[in-house]
Parts: C-alpha cells; structure tokens; sequence
C-alpha cells in the first residue's frame, strides 16, 4: 500500500501532455498531514540572539545524557546572556565556552561521551546510494544518521549541533555548543557527541563574521569580546505557554512522501537540469520544517 | 622514489618515545619548495569590496571560452561599481546579473556549455575513496574534479565559482557568477559551467547576510538595492604591475606532499580523535593557498 503510494509518487505526471516529475517543493506541498509529525517541545529550544530566534531541536535518542545535561543548564539559566564566541569559516560557530566562571559553576556536570549507540530497536530508514563516510547513512526520526549494521550515530551536517570537549572523550557535558556552518566535517563522526540540529534561524548563526587568531592557528575564535554576539536567553519551548509556542513539524522518514521527497532531490527532472545526478548523500537532503497546518 | 618518500611521511614519527602522526598542518610545514606551483597571475582574479579583498583562480582549462569571456568582462570593466545580489544559506552568493543594463552591453557575449571535457591528457590525481555522485574523484591542477573514465569536471565544493545561466544550457556567458557558500551542492556537477575557486577571502562572502525573498520561493535575492554589497572592482593581477601582486602558491596533487596531505586529512590521528575516519571526500579537502616563500 505504501509502496504503491510512493511509485504513483515518483512516476511521471501528465501536465498539459509534457511528461514532468515532482519537485522536492510539489512533493512537500503534496504530502498529506499524517506525513508530517510535531516536533516535541520538551525537545525543542528556543535561542533568542538580539537579531531573532534559533530554534534547536535536540535529540534525546542518540545522547540522553548530555542532553539531560543541556535541559539542566537551560532551567538554570546558564546560557542567559552568555555569547557566541567562536565563528571558524567553512566550520563551526560556537557559544559560551569562555565564561570561567559560569564554566565552573557547572563543572559538577559529568560530561558522557554519547557518541554511537546500539541500532536495537532499528528505526534506520535508509538512503539508496553509497556514502563515502559510513557504510549505511539514512534517517532516525528527524536525524540523518549513519551505521554499520551494530551501531547507529548522528551525522555532522549542515545544522547540526554538538557539544564541545577537550581531549577526553568524556569531558563534553553540553556547557560548550558548536553548530556546523559549512561543509559536512564528517571526519567528527564518533568523535564528538552530537545533540541536535538547528531547525529554524540557521542564517542567524551562518551569517555572524568570522573570528580571528593571533596565536598560531585560525580556529576562529573572536579576539574581542566586543566581537561576541550576545545569547539573551535559551529557552525549552515547553517552559513557555502553549500559546507562545512555535507549532513547528517535520516530514516523517520512512512515509511514501518522504520516499518521494528523497527521490525528487536525487534526480532533478525540472527545465533547468540536463544531467540528474543520480544519487545524493544524507547531508544534502536538508531535513525542512514547516509551520503546522 | 615518490612512493618511498610518500611511506616515509606516512609512517609514524617517534616524538618523545610517543608514536605520531603527521598533522596537515606539519605536512604543509615539511613539503619542499618543488611541490608548490605559483598561481597563475593571469588566470588570477582580485574582486575587491569594501570589507577586503577575494582572490579567485579561474580554470581555463576547463571553461576556455567561458573564462575568455569573464577576462573580457574584466577588461572592459564591466563589473566595476557592480553589486552581490544574492545570498543564500547553504547555498550560493551571486553577483552582476540584476543590473540589467550593463547586461544588455555585453548580451553579444556568447555563452558557453562548458560543463566537461575530455579526459586527454589524464592529468587528475585519483582519491582513493568512494563518492556518491562520480565514479573517480581527484584533484586536476589546483581544482578538485570528478570523472566516468571519459570526460572529467569540476566538481562543486565550498568556494567554487561558477557562471549563473537560465535553462538553455549556452546561456551562462559570465555575467553573472556565483560562489558555493555551503553544503556542496553536487547535483549541480556536470549542469552549469564552473569557472574556477575562491581561494582567499571567502569569508567575506559565506559572511554576508542572507536575502530573503517576498514572492514565492526562498531564493536568498536581496529584496532592495540598499541591501547589496558593493563590488568596487575585478581586476586580473597580471593587469597590475609585479610588485601589487599577491604572492600565491598552491600545494600541487601528484606530489608526495600533497599524497601525504590527503592521508592525514583521511585519519586525524592526534590526541582528541578517537576514531579516524578512514575516508574522506574531495570537498573535505580543503586546498589551501600560501604566500610565496
């Protein structure tokens, strides 16, 4: 039944007797409300920059602990008039490592290196084409992830947001977040705890000039203070009145529409492309998020 | 002789009775002279803003026509006192097309299908790793490429420059260009002409706020004139006598060196990383430019 949904999907349409295949747009447009599913608001963080809101959706399933860590950190108000202090081209930007001394305040938070977790029950809808980094990539919820048939872990793509650690593995508590800026750094993959991704404002943080270095190596961090961006407050949305919340939803992996939606950007079939490519990797299907209808 | 120079960077280093491996950074700080080549001052564009400078090297030898046209343009100065029309998140910035006018003066600029080319002479050093969308990948010269055994293209990375086009496949002359300012968008490989690649100063471009778009589709074009930023001047540096020119050298593929580059980019195997990757793809490669030594 599903299956017969989505052929009737990617099969060719008769418009005005010219052959036409959906776009990823007309697939979306199209795609009926038990496609789309709310995104959780205990799950969902609300980041207010003086320029707009970031919204953040976390991912409980792949780090439980560091995000119980971050849920803990926002209650107390930690990230309360914190800052962006980093912005590396082509990279990360990343806010409120600096402050010592709210840093230390919370250095009874034990850090947990979440950084693949078993694939049991699997939930892995996956992608057709071969990746260059993992042997299975697909999508987990609203998550692009990858596996190896034992193991499942959250990619670095576009959005994604990770908590910061030094050396040992286990010392990113969710007190330093960095957001992925620029090209997939998939060589992060299992190395660093990923905790979410920016669904909504991400031009807010894309768009922040890039920080300097004095001392040896450009990684980005501003040399001024002055040169912060201010994080007035972050906010989980189901502290605020459901009045005052975003009703935010995503289209569910593993739906014909989906199927279809994954299709669509893998062959581009409107006037402008000659050459349809044929595959994509998970990192270039940009997982949208609408308003709910 | 290569190949055993190329085992001997790879191999581990005894520092400190500790085994090591080589950084990219230490690679880049070892290779000799001979495996650096100077850019080409006249294949060698300044775009030059307000905020600073971008210096693009144009690939001739991929899009001859395409980049005879843009020195052209260039000579006539054409986009002198032009603008940066659109920002896109994760995506492209784009500049010239809007002013309608100067267009209109270089209409008779023939436009150019240069989207491959033969493989004859091979000259493009293979990546040893699968990609998703072209079945070999390397680096020709300076410019990362993808190739089916016949023809060979450039391939769209972070910082590739390419001339925009409506959908007749001729009609991209070089008018009007564009910068990839995210996630590489591959499914344009193989659809449009790239012309060449940012090689410095691509903040100043990936940093720009993002347009918006009242009608319709999101399209990142700037919604007013007072949006724009300025382009005081293109100009070639081989137009520019010696002593104003930008010493710029790249690290050349089919070097020892640059087979040891690749290689620790693949496995990151200092303190922090717990797993290297052991694969990476050719937009993970960043091909940095230095100043002549």
């Amino acid at each position: 039944m599903r299956r017969a949904f989505a052929a009737a999907l990617l099969a060719p349409l008769l418009l005005g007797g010219a052959a036409a295949y959906p776009s990823p747009d007309d697939v979306l447009a199209r795609a009926p409300a038990n496609a789309w599913a709310a995104l959780d608001p205990a799950s969902t963080l609300y980041m207010d920059l003086p320029a707009g809101r970031v919204v953040i959706l976390l991912a409980p399933g792949f780090a439980p602990k560091t995000v119980a860590n971050i849920k803990q950190l926002v209650a107390a108000r930690y990230f309360d008039n914190s800052s962006i202090v980093r912005s590396q081209d082509n990279y990360v930007v990343q806010w409120s490592q600096e402050d010592k001394a709210k840093k230390a305040t919370n250095a009874k938070l034990k850090g947990t290196a979440e950084f693949e977790r078993p694939i049991w029950p699997p939930n892995l809808v996956h992608l057709p084409d071969h990746d260059t980094y993992a042997p299975i990539t697909g999508f987990d919820g609203d998550f692009a992830a990858g596996s190896d048939g034992k193991s499942e872990w959250l990619l670095h793509c576009y959005g994604s947001v990770g908590a910061g650690r030094d050396n040992a593995p286990d010392s990113g508590s969710g007190v330093e977040l960095y957001a992925v800026t620029g090209q997939a750094p998939r060589q992060l993959d299992r190395n660093i705890t990923l905790v979410g991704r920016v669904v909504q404002g991400m031009d807010l943080l894309s768009s922040l000039p890039r920080g300097g270095s004095a001392q040896g190596a450009y990684m980005g961090f501003y040399q001024s203070p002055s040169q912060y961006t201010q994080i007035k407050s972050i906010r989980l949305a189901s502290e605020l009145p459901p009045a005052q919340r975003l009703k935010l939803e995503y289209l569910k992996p593993g739906t014909p529409s989906f199927t279809a939606y994954v299709e669509a950007r893998r062959n581009r079939r409107n006037d402008w492309f000659v050459h349809p490519a044929g595959a994509i990797d998970a990192c270039n299907i940009p997982l949208s998020v609408r308003g709910a209808r």
